[in-house]
């Protein structure tokens, strides 16, 4: 058989643009490459898409000028019927003058976190062109990406969720935050977070209301709508990973429970823990410098961040009962809401109370939550996960195609033709 | 100032692919020429994307294999960035020589209906370019589409909806409704509905479990998700279209009663009624035959079918009660789910008892509801109501580009830097 070509998308237009990249080298390392041929397309804050070998390693991925000048810009055209033709990208400026002029590939690896990527959008250019893509689709993509919704729906479904206040951010006109808190009861400590991001970006703790208004302020920097639930008092995280690629049956992950110091898990603790300090982020052509930037220097280091943070793996306070209940939502929250890949479920808990909630879901969690299927009994290794979300891609095509059968749909519609 | 100029995107791979192109024809009609040039750009079932003068106007618009040979094919391409470069689409082969390389265009005007369109998956091409574009965004859209989605927002919302089961199609394996039906208890009459598709299509009443059976194997045939409702009982339909495009505040529409003799409004009535019978789809380029191809014949029937349908707009029987019930849920709707263009929001009722419930929500209803607008007071004509849903494409371009200002959001997360 034919090896398969696996497309690895990453970066893109968002905060979390450095994030993916670990998230793309990290899943080109770990594939089987006896089974699968990998091409990488790097996607830039400007939009930008680019191929070329130098992006595939940690240890070449560079984006210097001097490197920058081996790639090729490449487009995915859309209007273009891939059924009669293998997907591809076409090279539309190439580094050198021989070179393929298409990009081709059997399925796309969406291994993009933030806006522009994990949030249903870019989800929605493979789907109309009706190429298989790893991970959540459209819709499940759009509403894990939106906390606000993803605790409507799961309300209605019975899983515990905190009651929140939706704050949005004026579309047009000054912002007024006196204006937009009126009339609205809040109740103090409470909890200030952007309704459209994840990994805990701008997510704050306010103990009254000037401190309210000044996260605020931050958060409409970020997102047009915030949310305010109560704070969790003696709060304690347990995140768990879904998957239902392996046989079509929803499994979880290993429970982890996130160590830390603060209050609260910051974007840094999730994401920068071990990572030297320094402005090294213009290194790797981030145009912004950032401290993830240092991550990506050596293999050896790519693993840490998120994968590398404290945490203890099946903590053994949880009660039968809790662990049941953190189970059984995640699961909830796959089935109900349609997800797919390997999403992770984040839950609060009042360890003094022993109440649970289900905080929000990461439709692309940091490194794929690789470590939680590694930490699972069975376990299952990061490159047996790729294999199964790949296999995934191809079944949930059929769902893409639902409505090609358009004979049949007719058919059915109108039997008197 | 230079006239902006409007693509309009029809038709697609869609079970409501004609209705698609009624609606196209009729932006197409009813857009304000002095302010507005437009580009048609047509999908066809293939999924390859075409632009012609033949395309505008329903007394030429005839996919004949002499008409098809006048227009071109363009494509649309992603991973170029359109911020230094209006947006266009790529013309690929052209019909003469001569002629434009590249379709510009300012607005994405989105005038689909059903799976590919009015899903959000064709949104997220617009949105992964950053190119304004009518109607609701990747989010709304996906979740309008999906009933039970909605159902369970609003349900959380405290919008009255009826209860339903929802039961899947397995991904691998032999369809076996019974096997899919077990464990749940049914109460007749019920209504069984695709989760997943607008119009009515495949909607059926069902009086006992032999009908449900037979039923779900024509639903499953159209979508992998069926849900099963109480039918109410004295059945009378409500409608109503939400826009926010006129100033920022959710207005609605006049309401409208659909009046009809079957116990429940089907496809056919919805958008076939007024159109001969006769096998003339073929005519419009259609895979298959279909009488809606009839309607598309000469401008003077172009109204009909929804628009032409017989109803009663702002019916007397209902109460004040009522009727601030159907319009703060439509509103709700519209708001809590974050819609953009004029969703039409359909109720239920049972005439006798005069319960309400929210039915769904079609995020572009069949002729963009036009006709409510029309009735509504103040009257909106079509023209305005286009100009509108314009202007919001505009102001809503900033949310899709919320994350472009990263150094803003870098500084707000990083302050040290």
């Amino acid at each position: 058989m034919d090896k398969k070509t696996i497309a690895v998308f990453f970066g893109g237009q968002s905060t979390e643009h450095d994030i993916s990249i670990l998230a793309g080298l990290a899943v080109m390392q770990a594939i089987d490459r006896t089974k699968f041929n990998v091409e990488p397309i790097y996607i830039d804050f400007d939009g930008n898409w680019y191929n070329g070998e130098a992006l595939k390693f940690p240890n070449t991925f560079h984006l210097s000028k001097a490197i920058k000048k081996t790639l090729n810009r490449v487009e995915f055209p859309i209007g273009r019927n891939f059924e009669n033709d293998r997907p591809h990208c076409d090279v539309i400026s190439r580094a050198t003058f021989f070179g393929d002029k298409k990009i081709y590939f059997d399925v796309a690896f969406l291994a993009f976190l933030g806006a522009v990527g994990e949030d249903g959008v870019i989800q929605g250019v493979f789907s109309t062109a009706r190429v298989p893509f790893v991970n959540s689709d459209v819709q499940a993509a759009s509403i894990y990406m939106n906390k606000v919704l993803t605790k409507m729906i799961l309300r209605s479904a019975g899983v515990p969720v905190l009651p929140e206040i939706t704050l949005r951010r004026p579309e047009v006109g000054m912002l007024d935050i006196s204006e937009i808190i009126k009339g609205h009861n809040f109740t103090y400590p409470a909890c200030v977070k952007p309704v459209n991001l994840g990994s805990s970006v701008g997510v704050r703790k306010v103990e009254n209301e000037e401190e309210l208004k000044t996260a605020l302020v931050d958060v409409f920097r970020l997102d047009f709508e915030a949310m305010v639930e109560p704070f969790v008092e003696n709060l304690v995280e347990y995140n768990v990973a879904v998957c239902k690629a392996f046989d079509g049956e929803i499994v979880c992950s290993a429970i982890e429970k996130p160590t830390r110091e603060d209050a609260l898990l910051s974007f840094e603790d999730k994401y920068c823990r071990g990572a030297s300090k320094g402005k090294l982020g213009e290194k790797f052509g981030s145009k912004f410098g950032s401290k993830l930037g240092t991550i990506i220097s050596g293999e050896n280091r790519m693993n840490q961040g998120m994968a590398a943070m404290g945490r203890e793996m099946n903590p053994a306070e949880l009660t039968a009962a809790q662990k049941e209940l953190i189970l059984n939502s995640a699961k909830i929250a796959m089935q109900v809401i349609g997800g797919a890949g390997t999403p992770r479920v984040d839950f609060v808990c009042n360890s003094v109370t022993g109440e649970i909630w289900l905080n929000e879901i990461n439709t692309i969690p940091g490194m794929l939550a690789y470590y939680l299927w590694e930490a699972s009994e069975p376990r299952v290794p990061f490159t047996k996960l790729i294999d199964a979300l790949i296999e995934e891609a191809y079944r949930s095509a059929d769902k893409l195609r639902r409505n090609v059968d358009l004979k049949s749909a007719k058919a059915a519609l109108f039997p008197d033709r």
